[in-house]
């Protein structure tokens, strides 16, 4: 004997009185014992049986929505307005030589989407006509080059998924900044699928000269931003790309035209690229001596770091996406290697005392954002949450301790260590570091 | 002894004096025998040496751009404004039930940008508020339950990338309307990654009685959009999802919430979804009666026809993307099988009388765009272009004219065929069928 649904329950109405189910059971089937395990909300109710849908329709069951093709350029939802990059006003003297912050907490799967990719400028966001545009690559080669847009788009294409992160990600972190927000924290990183040319078919196109071991790559933007290459890694797995997410690039990432320097550091993956320029040495541009280098403790500097370390973060619960109420939550977030694949992530939630295996969601794919999942039966007392991530080099992310020792806290960069959330009685999550 | 930059020529201007390379060389190293083997238009010329950039700078590299956050969601470049959704205004009598098309011919990777998912309506773009849109399982069940999209979110969560075909897809081609455009042609097509719950969590939530056979899946949207799906299907790989691309659901594919039925066709992919009944048969609904089934020769109709066959289409050269001189060209295109992965896609350059193997891009993923290239030596005289896809299962696209055969032409659905592009001597590209 089915119930029926009853009178007055508007299922869609704002008002309803909806009934909560308690902890009388939860969606992992994991028994009844859990102190307060109430997975619901004021949603869960009981329905009814009824052919028809409830007597109150919402608004837009009502009425017909704006037709074809009212946006031929899709937008999203005017309810989801706060879901967007963000900067910290304070962190740089210029707008125009600024980072923004992708909003991690929202983010679902590894594709970030491109409205939403962190930006990082030296001189604002460059507007260049790709008719216009050109690259030029010479230097020890034996043929130059100079191509357009249309020449780079003949080329055999292929198509990678990769994260990039700017290796200031998280370095307000190194002296505690504590700025209580994952997409502060961690926002600087970001992936997608990029579309382009091997640019190693470009460099076996104007032929490398035997002395050939650096380049140069130069952007189209006001900073000309620039930095040197190894060849090795240039003709490892390095692309000239023009698409990204199924699209032309976008203006904040390069359009149209970038480098990609899969599981290097952002700054070396040059956006509006027009210019590589082969050498036998590296050219210690301002951008890799008094810029994107490390103070140690001993004065001296650390340069070319250019790899991005595995490293991984919880995106839920976070300072944004707090915990509400004691229950089964599935503790979710990223990780990512610049040496290749993720190969599993532990998680703690008890300050790194104790691990438990997290889940990987396929497809695993290296030097990208790989998600992982873990089931948490929280019993509403306080809880240090923790991932760490392994690659398949077996390099262990480390604790903010163990950089602190090995590296001081003058610089700002590579922060890959292992981020704790305090998770308070309420549910509340704060930024906080374990001694 | 390096050539170089001879003064007075302009990298990024407009006018530059630049040096056609003609057929000396390409870039596959294929020699220099090619008739007429221009791989390199305008813009190829010899580049000089010099550490600096060339005498003249373009605008964009001389002044700065605009800052951080001068966009907090980010739109595409001014200059791909022509790449946009399309529909056809004769197509359908209303604008509020009609379509648009994704511009295949631009998109780069398998992913389909959010801003250009094709748009199927029967209703409008219902815009919903996701605080008070409420998902409601019921019916044969032993717990029926009313969900916010907070309870959803709770469940544990999955991402996977698939594609999305409305069966309409080529509907225009039964009868050879030859639009002569990859857009109208094919556009009815896209793929994204999609985060969400398996719907098999759900109902194991609610709990399903033993005669349960069939679902009921409706939309909250005017048209009140709802399907019978089979209840295998439900527990085998059906998705409830809120994300797409790593952000919200774009309201043109159903914010807050949609089914995701991997491989089956887009109509029964319930957008703004809000409710699922679950019964002992199908409903039988005006969308699987009178629409969504085909009339055939015989009189009779063929009804819930759900599953999308092996199918591919090349998308460069295309109508829109026409061949440039005789030359080498990457032939690039899509293949996508709703019964699971695809195994190979085969190239013809005469209309099918010889095939060639083409190469599949990494990753392959079951039910998702999977992107094909070819190298081909055009030439320059007419050519018919063709591509055959194989999935798993081993089945074979099939012509138009073994459908016809099989079918009759009264439908418009499910039109899997071969697609023919003839290229003509001057490069051009026209949709044909072969008799």
């Amino acid at each position: 004997m089915l119930p029926v649904l009853r009178r007055g329950i508007s299922i869609l109405g704002r008002d309803s009185p909806i009934i909560d189910i308690g902890g009388r059971r939860t969606f992992l089937k994991l028994g009844a014992a859990m102190a307060g395990g109430a997975l619901f909300g004021r949603g869960a109710a009981e329905a009814g049986t009824s052919d028809a849908f409830p007597p109150q329709d919402a608004p837009w069951s009502q009425t017909l929505g704006p037709g074809i093709v009212d946006r031929p350029y899709g937008q999203p939802s005017q309810f989801v307005k706060d879901v967007i990059r963000r900067d910290v006003p304070w962190l740089t003297a210029s707008k125009e030589s600024s980072v923004s912050f992708t909003p991690l907490q929202d983010q679902t799967g590894i594709i970030t989407a491109n409205g939403l990719f962190f930006e990082r400028y030296h001189g604002g966001r460059a507007s260049v006509d790709p008719q216009q545009h050109r690259l030029m690559i010479h230097g020890l080669v034996d043929r130059p080059l100079l191509l357009t847009m249309e020449d780079i788009k003949r080329f055999p294409s292929v198509s990678r998924i990769h994260f990039i992160e700017c290796p200031a990600n998280g370095g307000m972190e190194w002296r505690a900044a504590q700025l209580n927000s994952l997409q502060f924290t961690h926002g600087m990183v970001s992936c997608a699928e990029w579309t382009g040319v091997k640019l190693s078919a470009l460099l076996e196109e104007v032929g490398l000269k035997k002395e050939a071991k650096w380049a140069l790559v130069e952007g189209a933007d006001a900073a000309h931003m620039d930095r040197s290459l190894p060849i090795e890694k240039c003709l490892d797995d390095c692309l000239v790309v023009y698409g990204q997410n199924g699209e032309a690039l976008r203006p904040e990432q390069g359009f149209p035209l970038r480098l990609i320097v899969p599981g290097w550091q952002g700054n070396v993956n040059i956006k509006w690229l027009r210019r590589i320029q082969i050498g036998d040495q590296p050219w210690f541009t301002r951008e890799e001596t008094s810029k994107y280098t490390e103070l140690m403790a001993d004065g001296r500097s650390r340069g070319f770091t250019w790899l991005i370390y595995a490293k991984s973060v919880i995106t839920f619960p976070c300072p944004e996406k707090p915990a509400k109420g004691p229950g089964i939550y599935e503790i979710r977030g990223f990780a990512w290697s610049g040496k290749g694949r993720i190969t599993h992530v532990d998680v703690s939630t008890d300050g790194g005392v104790n691990w438990e295996r997290a889940r990987l969601q396929e497809p695993v794919l290296p030097k990208a954002l790989t998600r992982f999942t873990h089931e948490w039966r929280w019993d509403g007392k306080p809880a240090l949450l923790q991932s760490r991530a392994v690659d398949e080099t077996g390099f262990v992310q480390p604790t903010i301790a163990e950089l602190r020792a090995a590296r001081g806290v003058n610089g700002i960069y590579n922060n890959n260590s292992i981020q704790t959330w305090q998770v308070k009685a309420d549910g509340s999550v704060f930024d906080v570091q374990l001694s």
